[in-house]
């Protein structure tokens, strides 16, 4: 499951139907009520004998009502689903609050992975992504709290505050021996999904659009957007969906039929029968442009769905990294008691028909950004100095190697003579003491450049990569 | 809870009680009936909606009798209990036989924490601790198959298997990177949990008796090799419980009771209301000999208790580093289609009431062992050679600082020139190809060298201050 740090309002960034949408597919437009068809009364004799056990000789005293949500959790874990997810009544109630009124957080979308609150993406720009929060990174401690037992729901309440303060995030990432601290100032996500620009290339005009999420607004302001570049005759379009972490259903279908071929599928949905309905894209012909979509790790769900369009529908290019892999769509089912039960009642499968769904999209064009991309924070217990040797002073000659023309000469982690000639270079040329130490001040220095570069997109091989398919 | 992969016959190695040990404790004498005291209506209609819910919509086909197992197991872990575990009918059974045969593994007793096989001690001189596992390596893979998901009862069925056989394990080591592969070859393990042995020093006889756990005729055997021990007048007494996994409350309340000074509570049992119940020693009088405990992170259960009450009702002195911390008595119950729970029932203290549970009993003088002792095997992907900087590196270096007489200066992972003067030291006096480089040949002696130096005792710092203590 998903669920947005982000601006959603009345949906939460995964991929979602809405009820009319899941009434269709389910009876053909009448809302069905939930029925019990479960009479096996074995079955619930032997539920009921354990609750009984446990309640009557567990060493300690037992919450019946924490027992009852254990089993319910319980249950859906044996669906190995990690988008099937349990919610109390009154964590259910708190999160439509935090989702009514003004939004401020860090700006990333989470998922629960291996009972562990993970990072699916930061959103663009947002303090998430500025205080170097990346897709995997799983969630270990919030503000001294472990999250071991934390429902999802419960871990975004506390990452979510006022704008301004500081939540401390200590994160366990794939590849990093140790657990990493992170400061993350909170502030206001902004609600805009659709950022487009016009670069000029080789005398072309190309027009790239970013969506950041599949939000209510955001097939309409593709829509303004998209008509804005065509009046201005653009020569290609790249559709920039990297660390989008997907959003409706109903909003990739009306992208979908703004630019794919007339007559593709866009998306097939496949229900608990094997049924499969597939959604045609209603565009008139075929864009005379070519189109090439930009996709990251981070790309999951609706981004998944029409990077898979764009690539099988409409046989353009997709550039960059595998996509995430979510290829399953939830509803929110209400239980007696206001609890309530996040569930996947169907499968989406791409145009040709294929389950991404741990999968990802494959790019036609498979692009890695720079090393530096993926280095990690450093961390400051210690200056880094000559013939020491460890993680952090990899990373830095990483980061060194990446964005100075100071080149350490190796990025292993061992601090060599040139890594001190090339710390001096960086420290002279940023008006720093120069003492071939990476210190605190120098090191926060390195990696401010490294988000600098990132967000300047000087280094966004995959975009560099994309507008060369263009003008070609 | 706690599995033997071990000897066990008709316990597993868990602090576990006998039947009529639990009637007496519960109600004097007589078994009681587990009855039903649930009628809370809401709540059992509770799981019946999800479970219809979910049986209803969920995107495949759900099978209902996982669901109720789903069910249980969350329950269970509700209570944040690690020893409070759900066995379906048809792993308990092959359970009880796996028992009943000659038993046939990797002799190591593991439980489950975080939802991982965790290993919470080799058994001594077994194939598992010969091939370098150690306590708390949570075993993420067994021959190829992902652990995720597997209870711990199928996960010890799979690691179980004929003699001479080999189980690859791929395991996640706490402070280590990668994950490491181990070859272990299963042999049969050997029933005997007694061992001594007197060691002179100083012109005294130090009687040392090592238990390896705490199974049904481990009392029996204790008590007359004591008895041996006591007749030829030894001056002082060791007992040795390091990786020692635990077993039988009435086993080592038995052992207690032979030396434990006359009247001291060997232990306190309290139940769910908080009731406690001492055992005392009926030892008569007290030892004429000073006792030392040798305990280690990975003595748990009964061993703890032992340790404990050496420490406090003794007045004895415990030598070696804080132990593993299981404060918890569980016993097996069967449900009506004959899977099982197993539940901890009750909680023990120490002789003066302490509560050990994830604690441990500290010693009262804190010995580690060398470094080498806690070093990770190597991996011999490649080479290790002369510039390199890696965590292989840093494992070899502490060997060769520990076990050889050539000091390679440092332990950081950096291979510098006199590393590189060690391991050509090395090579030469085992009379290997003096090549400066760590080859797998190279490697591999060294780490044979580390497990003869462990086996040898010749760097047992913790046994080496016990002596101290009753020599002094």
């Amino acid at each position: 499951m998903y669920v947005a740090m982000g601006p959603m309002n009345d949906d939460n960034g995964s991929m979602e139907m809405e009820q009319d949408e899941v009434a269709q597919l389910i009876n053909g437009g009448e809302t069905e009520e939930v029925l019990g068809n479960v009479d096996d009364d074995e079955e619930m004799a032997k539920i009921q004998q354990a609750i009984d056990m446990i309640t009557d000789k567990y060493v300690d005293e037992v919450d019946e009502s924490k027992l009852v949500e254990g089993a319910i959790t319980g249950m859906l874990e044996t669906l190995e689903d990690p988008y099937s997810v349990y919610m109390d009544e009154s964590t259910a109630e708190e999160f439509m609050n935090s989702l009514d009124s003004t939004f401020e957080g860090i700006g990333a979308e989470v998922s629960m992975t291996d009972g562990r609150v993970t990072i699916v993406a930061p959103f663009r720009d947002s303090p998430a992504e500025n205080a170097g929060l990346r897709p995997n990174d799983k969630i270990l401690v919030i503000d001294g709290e472990d999250t071991d037992g934390l429902s999802l729901y419960d871990a975004v309440l506390k990452i979510r505050g006022e704008k301004g303060s500081t939540v401390t995030l200590t994160i366990e990432r794939p590849g990093v021996n140790d657990p990493i601290d992170l400061d993350v100032v909170r502030d206001e996500i902004p609600i805009e999904t659709v950022y487009s620009e016009i670069i000029e290339e080789d005398g072309k005009s190309i027009g790239v659009i970013e969506l950041s999420s599949f939000a209510e607004k955001t097939a309409t302001e593709f829509e303004e957007q998209l008509k804005e570049l065509e009046d201005s005759n653009i020569d290609g379009l790249i559709i920039d969906v990297r660390g989008n972490p997907g959003g409706l259903l109903q909003v990739v279908e009306e992208i979908g039929s703004l630019i794919i071929p007339e007559g593709e599928p866009i998306v097939q949905i496949e229900d608990q029968e094997g049924e499969r309905m597939r959604q045609l894209s209603n565009l008139d012909g075929k864009k005379e442009y070519p189109i090439v979509a930009l996709t990251d790790e981070g790309s999951a769900s609706a981004s998944e769905i029409l990077a898979g369009a764009l690539k099988e529908a409409g046989g353009y290019e997709v550039v960059g990294t595998n996509t995430f892999g979510k290829g399953t769509v939830q509803q929110t089912l209400r239980m007696v008691d206001g609890s309530e039960i996040k569930l996947t009642l169907f499968r989406w499968l791409t145009s040709d028909g294929n389950n991404i769904n741990e999968v990802g999209v494959e790019p036609t064009i498979k692009v890695e950004q720079p090393d530096f991309y993926y280095a990690t924070p450093l961390d400051f217990e210690e200056p880094l100095t000559y013939d020491m040797s460890n993680e952090h002073i990899k990373n830095a000659q990483i980061m060194l190697a990446g964005i100075s023309e100071f080149d350490p000469g190796r990025t292993d982690g061992y601090f060599d003579e040139e890594t001190e000639e090339a710390v001096r270079g960086f420290q002279e040329q940023e008006g720093l003491e120069v003492t071939g130490e990476i210190n605190e001040e120098t090191g926060t220095r390195l990696q401010e450049k490294v988000i600098e570069a990132i967000q300047g997109k000087e280094y966004d091989l995959q975009l560099d990569r994309a507008i060369e398919v263009i003008v070609e």
